[in-house]
């Protein structure tokens, strides 16, 4: 039986009647600091119609040092700007670093909405374990992105216009010139009011001969050493009108991992499948609330191993990240073969998307308890 | 025959004749800038003969910039301290950005050599292309070098007490979101006096399940993200004993790779193997002299895949690198196998280490033509 095609049954209904935004209805906000001479107004000066998945520049930002056998002390909210950096600092010779992507969003009637903040904070520490870094406490965590986010509560966007972008960042910001854990950590967290990740239609291609992480490496943590050698990939297959890459494991070469910034599910009948995370793929915090989503909502979720070849065999695929949210795949092109799937309403990751951000927008009632308001 | 054995007949004799060291055969030395009140002899107040391979603050560095479309204009030398840096940054926050390391030897009669920096310049060009960012060029890379090693003249350590270690380093600096290639990079350089690497014995341990590099990624580059991930490695082996770790390729997870920071020979008789560079190996420029010099000796020198088992029947083995220079190894133990090696003054390496050095040092003929002298 299909239960989710029966939206009347749904727990993630719809319990508020969705509004015209009406500026009006929300507080005016002002940042926790004394400087407000910039705050002209309950919302920055932003065509929130234009916002794309880009950064723009917000008020202020949070930040806390450590040194190597210390733990974090309360940091503090300063004028978004440059940060004095060691030219022989762990992060910018040996990319000791870990990021986070999370994001907020504004209610209709007003009130700000964080979306499982405790798991990025505890993928955080994963993280920071796995490079020999110390990490900011969950409560510490918690605290700089809220903190973060109020001191810049103008810059998210109006509801249904986008969000906002949190990025807080561990880096190794002592110096050093032996291969090891720095001698001092910096812990900050900036914001971008954010719109739409892809634009248009989404169109994959199978990435061949290079590929995004190793068993036993940094692939099941968001470290920013995952990043920098995808860039050729990426450019290349824009290049050739592709959206996004997709990689393959590097031991078989044939099983499906993730793309660039999201996971990747694909979908059969009833069922919905996507690669388990066994330390090469980034456990994302999307990826596991869809899993759930699409469990309540009455589909068999499985995490396994994924062939390449199944993706010929799909009816649906679509990819899940902070970034993208949930964004249906129009096609995938695997050497020379490409192959389309269903898109639109009807589709199985339409109603994920709907559920998912129907609670990430306060849309729909939180019953699952994900959401975080801000104070 | 064993031509290497026979030091009369050796391309790399001494010529000229060891004297000890004495401070006054040096010029004075003054940094190419107005400010030398810190300038209080020819030498830095530096205990020369407790030299480590740390980091030790000089008085300059050497930075540039240029946008995403430009080229590198003409850098500057800048007392060393904190650079500006954006917190959004590419560096920061996605890891691109492209090191190299090099050294510079004060010579008895009192001249600063560089060696091979072409070869330096060369590769940083290389890993700038695989990681999308623009490099400066060979000629700018060069000057850059010259000019700070130059206004750091006094921190060359005396001849037989260490090295100048040179770190040019080029940096996506520029603010993102996105991934992608920065708007903005940054090319510096910074120096540091130096002792040895390895202190003592040199005991590796074969990493399992754990791997340094993926065929198409960034293994065969300088990229500043081949670091961070394998700092536990090292720690867990140093925590064992060991002294350093030495990698496997992913693929079969049979071949040998390389150690975290050197690259690794092995020797049978008159032949010395070192795993052939096809992208998951740092083509080093010690590696490729020692290679060089090798064949000048009459050695049988092989590029091939080596397997681990292969290990166990070598009567030799040495890893090089920039930091390391060119070090025998004591043993390695694989999967709880133990194997030693012939080690001091009679073996191969101390030949290719001691010719080797020789040129670097000034203290034999640079029949190669690869030392550069600074003005």
């Amino acid at each position: 039986m299909f239960k989710a095609n029966d939206s009347e049954e749904s727990p993630f209904s719809q319990v508020r009647p969705s509004s015209k935004y009406s500026a009006a209805s929300v507080q005016p906000c002002e940042p926790d600091v004394d400087d407000n001479s910039h705050v002209n107004g309950e919302y920055a000066n932003v065509n929130w119609d234009e916002l794309r998945f880009d950064l723009t520049p917000t008020d202020y930002m949070y930040i806390t040092k450590c040194s190597k056998e210390d733990n974090f002390s309360p940091g503090t909210l300063t004028p978004l700007g440059n940060m004095e950096m060691s030219p022989s600092s762990g992060i910018l010779n040996y990319s000791q670093g870990v990021l986070e992507g999370m994001k907020a969003y504004r209610t209709e009637d007003g009130r700000i909405l964080l979306f499982r903040p405790e798991l990025n904070a505890l993928r955080m520490k994963m993280g920071a374990q796995r490079l020999c870094m110390p990490s900011p406490t969950v409560d510490q965590f918690l605290d700089a992105v809220k903190q973060t986010v109020n001191a810049n509560k103008r810059w998210v966007p109006p509801p249904g216009k986008g969000s906002m972008y949190i990025r807080p960042l561990l880096i190794g910001s002592g110096s050093m010139l032996n291969l090891g854990t720095a001698n001092e950590h910096t812990f900050l967290t900036y914001v971008s009011p954010v719109g739409n990740f892809h634009k248009g239609m989404v169109n994959l291609v199978v990435a061949e001969n290079v590929y995004r992480a190793t068993p036993g490496g940094t692939g099941g943590i968001k470290a920013i050493c995952n990043y920098a050698a995808i860039y050729r990939t990426i450019s290349e297959a824009k290049a050739k009108g592709f959206s996004d890459v997709l990689f393959l494991d590097v031991v078989t070469g044939k099983r499906i991992e993730e793309a660039s910034t999201s996971n990747i599910f694909i979908v059969k009948g009833n069922i919905i499948s996507t690669p388990a995370t066994q330390g090469t793929i980034l456990p994302g915090i999307t990826r596991k609330s869809i899993i759930e989503i699409a469990r309540v909502l009455g589909y068999q979720v499985e995490e396994r191993d994924i062939l390449v070849e199944e993706l010929f065999d799909a009816e649906e695929v679509f990819c899940t990240g902070t970034a993208v949210v949930v964004n249906f795949v129009n096609s995938i092109t695997y050497q020379s073969r490409r192959v389309e799937y269903k898109t639109g309403v009807e589709t199985v990751s339409q109603k994920l998307y709907a559920a998912l951000t129907g609670i990430q927008t306060g849309r729909i009632e939180d019953k699952m308890g994900w959401t975080v308001q801000l104070d």
